[in-house]
């Protein structure tokens, strides 16, 4: 039996991407494959109950450098118990969220640095990587429009920073779109979301065929 | 006013560091001094909710990656909201176990080494460390024997592994004050708790002078 593949989506706030990891998993389904749709902060019960301390309470409840390392925390549980032993079986998995939003909000918008938050990937997870990254794209002012339309989806901790913060966290996936293009991809995310789909479902076709 | 100084105790399970730290924290009052006495993992709201997902739960909860990432998140948050404040204010502070039990128990006995565990807390707490260290140490026989009496105490998590584990943490401890013999000291913790105790404050006498 083939390994599956790991695919994660990633964006800022109200790019849609619980709407499209949905779709995706539809359309993966269609042609006759096995997809599971998980996410982070979160996605085991151990990092579940991490998510809970992450997302929960005052802004200033963690310094950022515990916020990395309990995101790191989360991650690795994530991989061992949920991720891993669903691609040995042959599972596509779908994830809301991975490494590159660390990399994006704590490394880059967060100001600790790429290089020291991917190095907490490489302790805590062995620099376990997608075969995938889909990152959405939106022009900034239509995404915050999003956002705010959802309401109460900015409230929690790291939702609700500022609007430099979450252009910073644009800048952080777009560099790593040029970092490491083979495994990350922008994609537009403006349109209708069956367009969308579409955009996300044709930068996987290498992997499907 | 005078930076307060920041110790830790140490010691593997049953040698008597809850005791010692009260007497110690005693006998630095008597000689005038403010002592805050704290223990880890925990001694911060945020640290505290972390102690609670690691001391519980399954021996399998975490795997050791997570489990020594959630601990330099702990200790990050520990010495940003308890430790330096503290010191600041001109008290000394007194720790039941810091980084030095991470080095033993997760770097060597538990095989991550203890350059990857140290890194951890380079990244977390900037390298922050104790004035002084001081590792109770015991007769191993003698120390289990203890920590049976001591109904309960080893039931958790980490406590309740097997005897070769703890002889690698003892083995920790001891290969720290070579490494760092002007930092960490290893203390006799054999006799009567006062004679300990006059042997921690000896040890200690460079910094209460």
């Amino acid at each position: 039996m083939a390994r599956g593949r790991f695919i994660s989506l990633e964006g800022g706030e109200g790019v849609g991407k619980s709407t499209q990891l949905a779709a995706l998993a539809e359309a993966l389904r269609g042609r006759g494959l096995t997809a599971l749709v998980t996410r982070e902060p979160g996605g085991s019960p151990g990092a579940e109950a991490i998510r809970r301390l992450l997302l929960e309470g005052e802004e200033t409840r963690w310094n950022p450098r515990a916020e990395a390392l309990l995101f790191a925390a989360a991650r690795s549980d994530h991989v061992e118990k949920t991720i891993k032993p669903a691609l040995e079986k042959g599972e596509w998995v779908l994830s809301d969220r991975f490494l590159d939003s660390s990399l994006a909000y704590q490394g880059e918008a967060g100001g600790l640095g790429i290089e020291a938050v991917r190095d907490l990937h490489r302790f805590g997870s062995l620099d376990f990587l997608p075969d995938r990254t889909l990152v959405l794209v939106l022009d900034e002012s239509e995404g915050a429009l999003r956002a705010r339309a959802r309401d109460g989806h900015l409230g929690d901790r790291i939702g609700s920073r500022p609007p430099s913060y979450h252009a910073a966290v644009e800048a952080g996936f777009r560099a790593m779109a040029e970092r490491e293009g083979d495994r990350v991809k922008l994609v537009d995310a403006s349109g209708s979301a069956a367009t969308v789909t579409a955009r996300l479902l044709y930068t996987l076709g290498d992997l499907i065929s």
